[in-house]
């Protein structure tokens, strides 16, 4: 089934305790997209600058990916520049330069109007809304949000969380948007605010499902080395949106969300343990299945087999 | 099979967001044995000073656990004083009074010597090898220790990790020892100063095992509100060492491990609903039994059951 992604494609300028590299490729839609692209159809909705190189969006093309939604427009490309800690857990962002991203104005093709699955990365909560607006068959949408957001245009995006199916965000995020640090409390307000279905990222620990009368806990791979976290969270999304598209079953339900954090969760393993996308590429589907035999292995139990 | 703690005893004086109580009975030992109670005979060695009140000792009695080895000395019980900030994460320790415990020398009564399983609670390591030297016949030791041993008794410290199976730490004592912020990489480094297996506890995060290849990830139990943490580590250890002593398998293996990570984290989850020991004292065997199924619950998923 076809999965839609709004999001960024920028070029990203990264330095971890490990290494940096210059205009990486990066952006929201293209780790959701290369992610997702194991699992089902992408079709990716995105703004590019003159500069965009064409090797990279053929990269794309190459996974399978319908790129006729990026529109190039005058002017350089979104570029952000970071620089990790050794701890590896948050990003302190240095520059941030929005070029072409200033004026993106998403517009669906019209072959992406009937899809039946939607992501909307990180992008202005109106604009998510413009997406909606535009694909009004979707069965099922998701949206990750920022801090920028929640502190800036809390009212707007609590318009866009009023129409979504899923939120995705990290547990900084969480806390803020609900005002409280109990993450079962917040999950409470924020699923009040719109999205049934939350999960919430707490990177090297994990992710959190809240679905129903559900929760569910996904453990993180245990890495020796986390080379470069950039891009973990859309990868997350997107090995969990394509997991979902690619079942394309029914109802949404426990049983799959819980395996499609588990995907979200290695494809994210993944990518961290390598700069920019290059793991991704280099990826292999037994890779993938492995590596979810393995999660299973990390948090299996055996029942107590009696009374105490 | 019984099992033998050593530690403190001690009165606290806590303050939490949710409320404040002073000279609540507290102390390492106290919490162990209590937690470990409900799944095997529990053998203390303690100091208490002339303030302790017999109604304490004797709803320890009352939970089967021996006190034999608890020893009242002149002067005043040990007094912790501490603060917990709204998130609850970690104690602001306001006042340590150590009293008795300045003097304290553990004595093993001649009926405690064959105990088969020992657990040394955090005090001063020296002190916990004289206790291995006094249980020669222990098959199996564990330890917990904190950040200021690590810091100022280092040494003395890596004797005692030489000789015991189990470590059982938090995270940040975790990167504190091994140096390092990675979880992988300390847990090699710490399993090489002695103890095969390693428990590093991470609060709402849960709980990570490190045991021959296998890692394992134990989940956190989802509470609205946690009403006050203190003891959740020593509780934590008292429901896995309780459940190994019950089980009393012919040798530590990754099941058994796992089953007692989640039955200590179980524990724990109960002791901090209520301030002091409160709730432990009125848990019933039946609660612990079903919380253990929601855990289960909390973690599970389903194979993909096909390739990719």
């Amino acid at each position: 089934m076809s999965l839609v992604v709004v999001g960024t494609m920028a070029y990203d300028s990264i330095k971890t305790p490990f290494g940096q590299r210059d205009w990486a490729l990066g952006g929201s839609a293209t780790y959701f997209a290369h992610s997702a692209s194991f699992f089902t159809k992408v079709k990716l909705v995105a703004v590019i600058g003159e500069d965009f190189d064409d090797k990279d969006l053929g990269a794309l093309r190459d996974c399978g990916v319908d790129t006729q939604g990026v529109v190039r427009a005058p002017g350089k490309s979104f570029h952000w520049q970071g620089e990790y800690g050794f701890e590896l857990n948050e990003a302190n962002t240095l520059d941030t330069q929005l070029n072409v991203l200033a004026g993106f104005d998403p517009q669906l093709p019209d072959s992406y109007k009937d899809a039946e699955y939607l992501f909307l990365a990180n992008i202005d909560p109106k604009l998510q809304q413009k997406v909606m607006d535009q694909a009004a068959n979707a069965r099922l949408v998701a949206c990750d949000t920022m801090n920028f957001w929640i502190e800036g245009a809390l009212d707007e995006l609590k318009k866009t969380l009023e129409r979504v199916d899923i939120l995705i965000i990290n547990d900084g995020e969480a806390r803020m948007l609900a005002k409280t640090p109990s993450i079962v409390k917040a999950a409470r307000e924020i699923r009040s605010m719109g999205p049934s279905t939350l999960i919430i990222k707490r990177g090297e620990y994990g992710a959190v499902l809240f679905h129903e009368d559900e929760i569910f806990y996904a453990p993180a791979y245990p890495l020796e080395q986390v080379f470069d976290p950039t891009g973990a969270g859309d990868t997350f999304a997107g090995g969990f949106m394509g997991h979902i598209a690619r079942m394309n079953e029914e109802k949404l339900n426990g049983r799959l969300l819980r395996q499609a954090i588990i995907m979200g969760s290695v494809m994210a393993s993944f990518n961290v343990e390598k700069f920019s996308m290059d793991r991704l590429k280099e990826l292999e589907r037994k890779e993938i299945a492995a590596r979810f035999r393995q999660f299973k292995r990390l948090s299996h139990f055996e029942d107590l087999g009696g009374d105490l």
